[in-house]
């Protein structure tokens, strides 16, 4: 992440700003707020806003005139049933808005989740800084042999060198050309007065999908979570994993007890589906089960193997 | 309205907490916080938490670093920009929470705005409040001969107190037959030990839909705006209006800009179809134009002499 | 259920029309169209539209030209992976559209789900039919002692007809000066032209929750596996399950690989949290582990214990 | 458009299918069905499958039991009172699904409209086409001097031949290197056994944003008409705009009483601010009113100007 001059004085002049407010107010996270986490090469995830905490989750699910809030350990057991129960309007009550800047792929994938108000960075208006997304050697992966969506075996030697110097010239000679192309210089000038320059909207279809964007991002608490359960999960691919795990300190700093049952609940469960709670029973009965005569396919009894610490 | 003492006491409370807080802050909103505004004879809206301010609207539109405003004419020039545009993301960077006491009747219209956070009380858990609502006399309105969706002229004499004494002695029944059912006092011990109680999510069935419930409501502004728009309308009902009238302060309080340009380009707005703008190029060019041959509907020409001042 | 002649001769001539497509199309569900099941007292559902099938799902996860189907095992087996994985988006591309009568506070529940299409009969614009619901004497259950948002054991004897007495009464009479109020005959003419009439839209308020209002109600396939995994639920309360049950038969006749994953995986399935997976891990490995020293609540350990067949 | 001997017989195939059906059916569509139109230089949209129409929106305006139609005046005069009282429910009781093949900076812009279903080509799983998108010398347009956000004159000459040049060798190097980097061949097989061959979801970084992708898009007729009414605009970006067109002569086809409502209603309507109608009614009082004294800024009496066909 390489932040200008510029950018980190707009980040602690935010900082220093302090207002008086009624409204619910969370120390830990105030203390992160406008400062950025680096993800990637370029990239970074920032809280820019917020709103509620774990006592609005509470006073939602009562419905109460005050904040509803009883003692810690009520809040905290409540907040535990929700989650369990899957009572999830609640946590629509709380809200909180990223600052991100990212690879264009990862925005791609980021995006699908609609549940979120979203405000790009215009490349039909402006000009898109010149960075782009080159992988560290470690996470330069051959494609998965066994899964087709997934990574296998780290890329090394001749053919590591090789794909590295690729993406890295085709970005740079894209961007070299996507600057030409537009013909402005830094005060918006013509380059070479000779040339008209191509319209923005057009010129930045030259650019690769590495280039980094920028958007504000707002959801719910109830939305975050899901976005976090299924791009912090293993599944997820790298990079897009890489801001979900960025953003999971503010999430233990904005509302502990929700985190908490987050982990417990979602993160570190796993559900069984009806067949394989059939061979839950036979194998509690002391019945010794193979994935033959399980009625599971392979693969799903190899998850099931794996999540009750078994060799399959 | 009647809020009890206790709940006095906890708005109190609510608004006497005071945080510092690096977040975007509204003192106007801030003044009004928790504070709850009547609506009808027994309801009440009050601003719970907001999130944003025009400020935030700017920013989202800039995807800047720091606040992006600059002079507030600017800021308010762009702000007019977006609405006229209907560009309507950055007005969903902004947040607002509302707790709103309504009729259920009211409560079924309001849900039909499906892009908002709603935890309502829940009638299956807890027991509803004796409160129902009755049209004060002047709003004791006739079916409108006219608009089968609307009212005509105010019922009198007769009429009108047969109608109120319905309403109010059925609505009491109703409630009292609802604690009859229910058997419990105010400590969930049963009245007469000799009965089970009916549940609770069945004995409220008993109740009429004039009845109050309660909810925490949060939107987006872009969203609020959109209900402002449908339900301070004068061809929404009554009830409902009062409701959206009543928000109107706070969004003058806490985005003054959005709030001006929301009424010179929605509120105070008309749209003309292609076939009105016919119309108009032709009543500019000095011809006299009558609904017979413009090619408009009636109705249609009624609304657009009304909004021209033109007898029609 | 009470389809008058009118109604049923619609019915008739909507099943009797046919047309060629080149659409998919479900034999299964097209011999179901139009149809009403009958739900509670007055209630019912019936299809009355839909698009897509079984094939669609595995087109949009396989993105192809064609159908994108293969051999009906394979199909099958994407379907169950997609449903295991939660790869969602290729339920979508089905949509299904209900004609349903239910009581208004049925509705209130249901109408929470907001990713679907809507449209109410308008009481402000036409008047409600006098149909109420008045529970089966098997379903008018006690409060549960121990949840406080479910039902306990069946009313019985002198409170069984206090209440039944009360609802039936209440509820009639209120239809009964719903009707005094409005002031109009089977014409939409005074009933008593010395009075005239109170508005729809207020008349109604004096009217109970269990009046039947109808809807027109659309949603695609994976906000309806939603629906039904909570409504068809047993935590649901009775009368909305009654629905979720009634619509059980049509997603089967539709999308039957579907429906089969979706029982397997959602309806018959349990989720362990990562405390529960601990406890499950010593007990495979042969301890006997108390509620005690689980480190899971009394209703957890109950749950988990309930689900593998132990006692608790 | 390029579409393999193998997708052409695919299409006639789907085309070639015939059902009978009992659900609501649109001959004109039918007769499009599953045909792709050509947009841009590689890209097509074609309809998939649909369900409902005009008839569908009047049954859901009168929720009715049978088809809700009466004379097709009066549906056609009851779907333009909808459309012009922005009730917007009755239309989302349609739906339709296209496949679209698009260039990526293109999807960037659609998947904005987050009120649909999505499935797109996985580019994680699957290889992407050799096409990407090169704009025709006539849409070659330069960088608008008075709109940061649009396009000026056509560029010309020497510039117009470089700027082609990069845009086809970019995107071709791109394009040859992804598939070095992947090192498969047709088969899925290494072309040079010596390498493992880079993941897929990181190869693809390295393609232009003019990449061509495809997915399914499903919408319900309100969205389709909204993102229509925003994408058919003159200000959106040609390229979008172009599949945009591409799709008005299936809602021709599919529901022509609702486009019809559109044309007028919205499509060739414009919205006067309160301020516009205050000049509005001077100008048709016969004052002579300049934008100085308007209270206009320049640009919106430009534009209210150019829709009076005064010349500003």
């Amino acid at each position: 992440m390489t932040l200008t001059a510029d950018q980190q004085a707009e980040i602690a002049a935010a900082r220093a700003q302090s207002a008086s407010t009624a409204r619910a107010t969370v120390p830990a996270l105030e203390a992160m707020l406008f400062t950025a986490t680096s993800v990637l090469d370029h990239g970074f995830v920032r809280v820019i806003d917020y709103m509620g905490d774990d006592g609005a989750v509470v006073q939602a699910a009562r419905v109460s005139y005050g904040r509803g809030t009883k003692r810690l350990s009520e809040d905290a057991g409540l907040i535990r049933y929700l989650m369990r129960h899957r009572h999830t309007t609640p946590f629509e009550m709380c809200e909180i808005k990223f600052h991100v800047k990212l690879p264009i792929f990862v925005a791609r994938q980021w995006i699908r989740h609609r549940t979120a108000n979203v405000n790009e960075y215009s490349a039909r208006y402006s000009i898109l800084d010149r960075e782009f997304y080159i992988p560290a050697p470690d996470h330069l992966a051959a494609q998965s042999a066994t899964n087709r969506q997934g990574r296998g075996a780290v890329l090394a030697g001749e053919e590591a060198a090789a794909v590295l110097a690729m993406l890295r010239e085709d970005a740079a000679r894209s961007h070299d050309h996507y600057e030409f192309m537009l013909n402005e210089d830094a005060e918006g000038k013509p380059r070479n007065p000779a040339r008209q320059g191509l319209a923005r909207e057009l010129a930045r279809i030259d650019l690769t999908l590495g280039t980094y964007t920028q958007w504000y991002w707002k959801t719910d608490l109830h939305n975050l979570l899901h976005f976090l359960a299924l791009r912090a999960d293993a599944h997820a691919q790298y990079e897009i994993r890489a801001y979900a795990e960025a953003m999971m300190p503010a999430l233990e700093a904005w509302v502990p007890a929700t985190a908490a049952a987050f982990r417990d609940y979602r993160l570190g469960a796993f559900t069984f589906s009806a067949a394989m709670l059939g061979v839950l029973r036979r194998m509690l009965a002391g019945e010794s089960v193979t994935q033959k005569e399980s009625g599971l396919s392979r693969r799903e009894w190899e998850e099931m193997m794996a999540v009750l610490d078994r060799g399959a």
